[in-house]
């Protein structure tokens, strides 16, 4: 029997529970791994819940304990979320500083990941990207700054012509920009609560904003889209670059708390963080540590620069996000900032396909796609944009609807070729010798001629895994025309000189003389590839 | 009159005074600003000195302060080695552990610099270079790993040569390195006590080594010379790569003693550090900022690598010296760790002139001045290399001596006219678009070709600190001919467009068709230069 302590303490318990249960809203019984688990709670609605209220949730599997954020959805509704990365029992536990909120604990069941659901995007082998169940993900991306805050219809519309692009992310503002085409168009919905253009009271977030950003969120992850989400940028004019260090610290918790359990969301600290000069570069390290330390979930980080460069060594960031069009115009330099910082890089912005009369907006289809063979061979990633101007700017990556550039079924056909390619990824085959030619040693090889116009190439490979007598097939590729061609026969390895193989009848491949294509070089047979050589062998 | 206890403290500090005043062995009364000041001092010779004794210095004019590490030279002589930064009086006091040793006292003047003499070189206007009395210091380098262990009359034979050589920069290592060379000839010094190949006392110093080195480092220094000095290299054999961390420590500590006050030092932790598998990256963080911490004259600091390269963002690190040929191919690529690290890059390897079995020794003369000159453009700074492989390896970047090559006249062709050049140092005037076009908004433009073989050039610059009516000479330069050819008559700048100018007649320059060749282009009246925009204007 217990002692009389302890069923005091079972009695008000009890009491308390039935007290409190109103409380909770909704906790659903299973979920799936990776998926969207929300308790929701009944909460005080009176004061500034923002500030006042705080709510908290543990949960754990027995193995693993995570502990997550939650926040206030508006007319007394208090939510927290949470992906749970393994299947099993799970349970939660919450804490407040509210007798409604706090001790309310649940069990839930998570079941196996379905479908295409592959779980969120991590780093994989140093470069490059995969799913959390091994999948290889490789970021094809596009931009679409303000699409969230255009008029619904173009929203969904932009949805449809996602449906149907080859992009599998998007980089998006969360606060919005002012553009001409705003002139026309007010949004209906503002992150804070106040009159726009700058009246806010930075103190209340406004749940309807952040609702309608979650589902839009939702619906790309339902199209196998990562939404890579902008949390500042430099665009001014409504008041959210210039806020004050506590007041951008609360939103970023918020909005860590609103979306980090989405799996496909990735967190890009500022576009362009070095023109917003109301902040130091001090001020990014730390709200890039802040969003490290406050994300249970561990969603990918990066930070976007303009003409400034950020320390991209710093713990923080997961992966570079580059805005340097010049460095995909040939493969030598895209492959430079893979060596300074160890980490996958992806050229988010490398100028955009267009006509508008900006520098930054006026590349033909061609050179586009020209941008992201170069960067592929390089071992890196690109982004596209589609900037056609027009006198309300309405151009796709200012706010969705229609793209009206070329470059995007190249694109399209340019991703199934990196679909087809290893899962480790393209690695630069023969460093700082020769950029042209990316793959997996002994494996896979792409060979990415540009600008150059050649009518023959001698098949001949770096070293690196190759011993004689291993069989390899060859197509030509036109990266424009989107064709691929095998070449006849197979070519077989034959050491030439301390450095090179080539096929041991000297074969060459043909080729017709134009530029912007491409090899795809393919171990077929004989031989077996070598273990590759990670480190250097040769001053 | 002083009290008794004072009075009994002069007397006694009188009679130790007499006591110990033979220690003192030398002290000179004046030294030049920047000059080498060394105390010397007798002190105990048994035991083991160098783990024994210590010994520091503190330095002061009353306004600047330093303490400095002392070092045993052998036969019970000690030094401490200053080289001041400021003309004045000067006093110092020595502490040590040793009665010989400890309190010594003394005043000196040190004069103004003359002649050569422009003090040690620092880092100036983020990427560039000047000497401590503002002189530009534009590194024009060369390398010579072994010189200072080859034959006496190789090594007088490499000062002559370097005495008519374009270099104001030499790459050389402490340690040597094993060569085929050095089978039929061992250096009859070696900088630890012990018994080549590999049975050392790494607890005992050999005076007569750093004696030898440092007279070398002295005469570089009267060539106008910086002695870019490596501190640990890769090239193991005498066990020199696998010392214990202590060791390292000491060693290292014992170096800068002996070397830093000599004004034309510089540091580099490490040749090809990554191929150190003796270290980690960890260890390198270690010693890199030991070397700051212990180096009262804080030379310039860096660390060169194989092909994993280092995080130069590290506080330790002055500027960048690379190894990557690749990099300065063109100019484009050079840029781009200038913004990864916001340092000066010095491309320090960018392999040889040479006619050498390996890829990093193989360049033609032409293609090593090329990589000058897209480095220059790109505003970072190259080194040069000459390996022609001989059975015996003495090439003039192993050992000194001659060089074969072709190069050095046309590096010292562009050194003058890097010394010709705006003092603020070169950088790209239209960042990520024109990569070919390096210098001063408004004052001064290098234009390189390359391998293109334009016939014309229309003049055209990047908007930046133009105006309209701004005069402009310019001059066709031949970098491998080494000629200079004035276009006649001057360009006037008028607005374009929102990004350019042009010559307000439309002209252009002609140019004959060749690749290689550049264009100097200078303000020469009219308008005067609007200030500097350095920030940037445009997204």
């Amino acid at each position: 029997m217990k002692p009389y302590r302890s069923r005091f303490r079972t009695h008000c318990m009890l009491v308390f529970s039935v007290l409190l249960a109103p409380a909770l809203l909704a906790a659903p019984a299973t979920v799936e791994q990776w998926g969207l688990y929300e308790v929701a709670l009944k909460g005080p609605g009176d004061g500034n819940p923002f500030l006042d209220v705080r709510l908290t949730a543990t949960f754990t599997d027995g193995e693993r304990t995570h502990e997550v954020a939650g926040f206030y959805d508006g007319d007394g509704v208090y939510r927290v979320r949470f992906s749970p990365e393994a299947p099993g029992e799970w349970r939660y536990e919450t804490k407040s500083n509210r007798w409604e909120l706090t001790d309310k604990s649940g069990v839930f069941t998570v079941t196996s990941a379905t479908g295409a659901n592959h779980g969120p995007v991590r780093v994989f082998n140093t470069y490059h990207f995969a799913y959390a169940d091994g999948a290889a993900f490789k970021p094809v991306g596009t931009t679409i700054y303000n699409w969230t805050d255009a008029p619904d219809a173009v929203q969904e519309e932009t949805l449809r012509t996602l449906a149907a692009a080859p992009f599998n992310k998007v980089r998006m503002l969360l606060t919005p920009q002012p553009t001409a085409y705003r002139e026309e168009y007010a949004p209906p919905r503002w992150p804070f609560v106040g009159t726009p253009p700058r009246d806010w009271d930075f103190t209340r977030f406004n749940p309807a904003f952040f609702q309608h950003l979650e589902k839009r969120v939702a619906q790309l992850r339902d199209l196998g889209i990562e939404a890579d989400v902008i949390l500042f940028n430099p665009y001014g004019r409504w008041g959210f670059e210039t806020m004050d260090a506590a007041t951008d610290e609360r939103y970023l918790r918020y909005v860590v708390a609103r979306l980090g359990a989405f799996r496909n969301i990735w967190w890009s600290l500022a576009n362009e963080y070095d023109f917003l000069r109301t902040k130091t570069e001090a001020d990014w390290d730390r709200l890039g540590a802040l969003l490290q330390a406050c994300d249970p979930h561990q969603r990918l980080r990066s930070i976007h620069n303009g003409r400034m460069i950020y320390d991209h060594r710093q713990p923080w960031v997961t992966h570079v996000s580059m805005q340097n069009g010049a460095a995909v115009e040939e493969p030598g330099r895209a492959e430079m900032y893979r060596g300074a910082w160890r980490k996958p890089v992806v050229y988010d912005e490398v100028k955009y396909e267009g006509s508008g009369p900006f520098r930054w907006g006026e590349l033909s289809g061609g050179e586009m796609v020209h941008r992201y063979w170069c960067g592929t061979v390089a071992g890196t990633y690109v982004g596209h944009g589609d900037y056609f101007f027009t006198v309300r700017e309405d151009a796709w990556t200012s706010f969705g609807g229609k793209m009206t550039g070329q470059s995007a079924p190249r694109i399209a056909f340019l991703r199934k070729i990196l679909e087809e390619s290893p899962p480790q990824g393209i690695d630069p085959i023969d460093q700082w010798q020769d950029p042209r030619i990316g793959g997996l040693p002994g494996h896979f090889y792409l060979v990415y001629f540009g600008r150059e116009a050649p009518t023959a190439w001698t098949f001949e490979l770096y070293r690196n895994a190759l011993t004689d007598g291993m069989e390899f097939t060859v197509e030509v590729i036109d990266t424009w025309a989107m064709t691929i061609t095998p070449v006849p026969g197979v070519f077989v390895t034959a050491k030439k000189d301390r450095y090179m193989f080539v096929d041991r009848e000297g074969r060459a491949v043909p080729l017709p003389g134009k530029p912007y294509h491409a090899l795809r070089i393919r171990h077929s047979g004989g031989a077996a590839p070598l273990p590759m050589v990670k480190a250097p062998i040769e001053p």
